[in-house]
């Protein structure tokens, strides 16, 4: 995934500390003296992967209340005023990080509640992330007040903003949930401490709706109008964008979370990808939230990134499989504005690391790297995960974490929860 | 998936020889005397998936190109006329029955050349199949004559029809590829020794346009003025059918294998699954081959199916989980005039049984069983395999096929075809 987009057989790449520091072929073996040699067996080594929008605690709901109409209101809102502390989300997000370390996720950006929470987690397990907490317009779980999540944000910025795992970030729920002013203030922030700022946008009818009939402007026209859309923005979804909502976002160079498995199970619409990547805009891959996605790995987003925008194009040739790991890779990187730390296999970026295994049945035979992983893998082929130099994850094992503690306290939860909604 | 689709918390299946003997609650250990017991562990047992499209031994060119307009002239046909031959479908068969069971199929309907070979292979390794035979208007792999594949066919025919496991099928391609005269021929084969005829039908735009040109019909309208289909035949896509197409198809009580995900790669086009399903005609879900599909498992297809079908009809409550596993089992079953054998668990069905493990961490917490299947499993979360009593798969290892061995001819294989295309 670098300028080139160099495919090397029989690589070797040198890590020191959390770096890369050489990557070429067979000759490197020599040329340097390791501690430590792990041999891909004829793997695949590639850019760890990044997931752009997610909210990793809801795992604890996963399931719950798919396929049904009303259940933003009868289950997750609900479960969320009565559930949702400190202690559900630090589990929660443990057991998501442990699902997306495991399926070569090195980085995730994430919004919801405690987000220090998940900062801890992430921490404590080795992920990075780019943590944005969430700014709503009504008491939420972290808060009793109304947008009690700037106060909470700011806190959480200063505690985190020089870590080397955690980017601190702001993220208002989306435009509707927000008044123009705490938008501002939070943009302040964002620009305060050159930090993220997260929001959901353009993903609903009545979003769309609501500002044509209160502004005669879409969604983004009028964020922009609000003058918080710039290089710092990361949006997820953007389905329902024209092209000059387009051309306001290529100008602010904002970055985008595409959450293709989501938006499609939610029977929500599709966003202009094609639009997008024509103008090189920065675009990620997201799973969005285990409620609405149910996985967290973004192996399984490619496949249907690739799948879905070829049939509403009508066109097999549309986003080669190439294209497809770029989005999954330094696209998410870029949306980020962490491609100059990850997102590619070079000299000086961070060690972030993914080998998938080609043993397994669904991994041969193999003419075409791209289109293996892209249309063959899935997320039980990665064996080795490594993050700013770190090994976490050896032959599909962690190696220090204890998942299985962690699954554990999970069914016990989702047992009492169980039990409370029947 | 037995008429009432009961969901047994802890349930007991008791198998006796091929098939199932009892099914109910743990009450049913002290009943029966069990030679061996197999413990789930908290996995979920359910029906064997049916894969009722698929051309196997075309495994040995997955992932050759993907994304190329020109791939069946480029790639398909030239290969297929230099290289198809007895072994090369022998292998490619036996490597793609390991990757169906791995994942939890349990029977399969397959299309292809040397249709014997698959058979023997299918035999051998223990899994259900119906098995068609293609015939074409130009000479193919096993014959030197146009429309060899029909004296094939009958041979194959006799030779298998009596067997437990393989149903032997006559296969004309497409109704493109044959003309009418043979199209009936196969169908009298059909109707002679009572076997599917199994078709591509309505696949191609430039199908619907030549049966318009020439005949002023649709493709179904066409093979309905021969006479040819009725409720064995097995139509294979169905993307380009009209309310009256399928006026027809119901009529004629045809099987419909659902291929989404190679349909979905190659920018085909959405079948009309909502009506499908509506009228309850027999709908199974399909791979297709996987130079087009990829992967040979249902798993895959099921949340394709889900999320292409939601997101085309914008309705996120369309197909909910259970609907679609029903297509999975049952509904495949039906497909392919096998749900009087398989597709359920009951008593006096086969034994075509799989569990899923629920230990990986994509697979927690369940709230709903369906869901978890439908959106959260991939083919890797499958661990025991049982077809015709016969337990084939377990702790995710084949109890006595040698995949290692057939990797590594496959390995060989496409090493050699690597070095003829480059
Ligand atoms: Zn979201
Ligand atoms: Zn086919």
């Amino acid at each position: 995934m670098n300028q080139e987009k160099e495919l090397i057989e029989n690589g070797v790449v040198v890590i020191s500390g959390d770096a890369i520091e050489a990557v070429g072929g067979p000759e490197l073996l020599e040329r340097y003296q390791a501690n430590e040699v792990i041999d891909g067996q004829g793997g695949i080594l590639m850019p760890g992967m990044v997931n752009t929008h997610t909210h990793a605690a809801m795992v604890v709901f996963r399931s719950l209340g798919d396929d049904l109409p009303d259940r933003l209101k009868r289950y997750i809102l609900p479960l969320e005023k009565k559930l949702v502390d400190q202690n559900l989300v630090a589990l929660g997000s443990k057991y998501a990080i442990a699902e997306m370390l495991a399926s070569g996720v090195t980085t995730f950006a994430d919004m919801y509640y405690f987000e220090d929470e998940v900062a801890k987690a992430a921490k404590e397990m080795g992920i990075r992330a780019v943590l944005g907490e969430t700014v709503v317009d009504f008491p939420s779980p972290d808060s009793k007040e109304a947008y009690g999540g700037l106060a909470y944000a700011e806190q959480f910025i200063e505690k985190w903003h020089e870590d080397d795992l955690i980017t601190p970030a702001i993220a208002p729920h989306a435009p509707y949930t927000n008044d123009s002013m705490h938008l501002k203030k939070a943009a302040a922030l964002s620009e305060k401490y050159d930090v993220p700022m997260i929001m959901h946008v353009a993903e609903m009818d009545d979003e769309v709706q609501k500002y044509k009939t209160e502004y005669n402007m879409t969604p983004v026209q009028y964020l922009d109008s609000l003058g918080v859309l710039n290089d710092r923005f990361i949006a997820a979804h953007l389905i329902y964008v024209s092209m000059e909502d387009l051309d306001i976002l290529e100008k602010r160079q904002i970055g985008i979370a595409h959450n293709i498995g989501a938006n499609a199970k939610a029977g929500k619409g599709v966003p202009p990808l094609k639009e997008m990547v024509k103008r090189k805009m920065k675009v990620g891959l997201g799973s969005d939230g285990p409620m609405s996605g149910n996985t967290l790995d973004i192996i399984t987003q490619m496949s249907l990134v690739a799948k879905i925008h070829k049939l509403f194009n009508r066109d097999r040739t549309l986003f080669p499989a190439m294209d497809i790991l770029e989005m999954a890779t330094i696209g998410g990187a870029r949306a980020l504005n962490l491609d100059k730390l990850i997102g590619s296999i070079e000299p000086s970026k961070k060690a972030d690391l993914v080998i998938l295994e080609t043993s397994s049945v669904n991994m041969q035979p193999i003419y075409d790297y791209y289109a293996t992983i892209v249309y063959a893998a899935n997320a039980s082929n990665v064996d080795t995960v490594i993050v700013n130099g770190k090994v976490l994850l050896r032959n599909k094992c962690f190696t220090k974490f204890d998942f299985s503690k962690t699954r554990e306290e999970l069914m016990v939860l989702s047992k009492e929860i169980k039990t409370m909604i029947s």
